[in-house]
């Protein structure tokens, strides 16, 4: 059984619907797969879109930043934000200019932003933070202590007014001109990950952990 | 000598900002490097945030799309836009969760995008586009149309309010915690491109063009 989001004027796709997808499921993958997030928000009469991290627990989007941060700031206020998650999939060579694209996936989430009090929350949101960065790593590092928790503000955002939109494939030329001699098809694009490099400063005898080189989201 | 655009109220950097830099050549180096940028709107009381690819000629980023399309319309009308183009670098992994980080280049646009409304610079425009996705593909593809010209806007936005952000290196640990036991470093993230793949349709005895394979941006 599928769990599909209600579509709302917002979250609707307008132009090319079929490629619009309110799955929870596609959503989500999409949303554990990126590491930078996109916000908009709109303060002083200006839109901002600022990249950070971010992390998610079931329907829940998690933000983060000094707590002195603007932006942080702003969010907090519970104001209209818009939330965007882009994964880059391919550039699309098509023999027309006019039907170049990309292949991609992205999931775009509306909403307000709530603050998160409790510093047992806080801790949980924050642990999914660093899970999402690198699965394993937060059982393998300094956790937080209580001045680090105070200067920390997290922001839950409810993934219920949300849309994912994905291209795939191959080019789409008009039917004329598949007769043209130039090429078409497409180059795929993948965020891959390098060796680790230590720390100029890490501590004599510390191995390389080997989650570091374990994570699902570079395999094929 | 460097060329740097002034610094304004909405564009310098509030909270750490040795990260960040007005420098002409880096702003526009981190700007031919991406493939997607993040526009950020607000229509009827609602901040949208919507990927799009975008080219760049000089001091003018464009944004394009159907004529038809809400995001068109609503930038068109040279409302305050804020466009932002992300490149991860690495995943900055300290002893302490409270430091970990991401490597990464930004830039921030702030603006108010003007319609083209000249064909040729419509067409310079597009090639801009063109050359931005696969540099040498505009030479080896049909050019657009009227038609094709007609149902497409394209808008061009001044770069003279923008900033970049950048952070590069090793995670920075509290002084007290580099005695701890956990591994810490940089993991590189790097988008890649993969071997090129032909259209299901391509026509037989059309060979890869060379350009596919010798894209600046993917190699070291």
């Amino acid at each position: 059984m599928t769990n599909e989001l209600k579509q709302t004027e917002k979250s609707k796709l307008k132009r090319v619907p079929n490629r619009g997808n309110f799955d929870l499921e596609t959503i989500y993958s999409i949303l554990d797969e990126g590491f930078i997030c996109h916000v908009g928000f709109t303060a002083n009469g200006q839109t901002f879109v600022i990249p950070t991290s971010y992390g998610r627990i079931g329907d829940k989007l998690f933000l983060h930043g000094a707590s002195v941060s603007r932006m942080m700031k702003n969010l907090a206020e519970g104001i209209d934000i818009c939330v965007t998650v882009t994964l880059v999939d391919g550039l699309v060579l098509a023999r027309s200019v006019f039907h170049h694209s990309m292949n991609y996936r992205s999931v775009v989430v509306f909403g307000r932003a709530k603050l998160i009090e409790s510093a047992d929350e806080k801790m949980k949101a924050l642990e999914a933070f660093t899970e999402h960065i690198v699965k394993g790593r937060w059982d393998d590092a300094r956790i937080p202590n209580e001045k680090e928790l105070n200067v920390t503000t997290v922001l839950s955002l409810k993934i219920d007014e949300a849309s994912a939109k994905i291209r795939t494939g191959d080019p789409i030329d008009d039917d004329k001109d598949y007769a043209l001699d130039f090429w078409a098809g497409v180059i795929p694009l993948k965020l891959e990950a390098g060796e680790p490099i230590d720390d100029s400063k890490l501590k004599e005898g510390i191995d390389q952990p080997n989650y570091l080189r374990n994570q699902k989201r570079f395999k094929e």
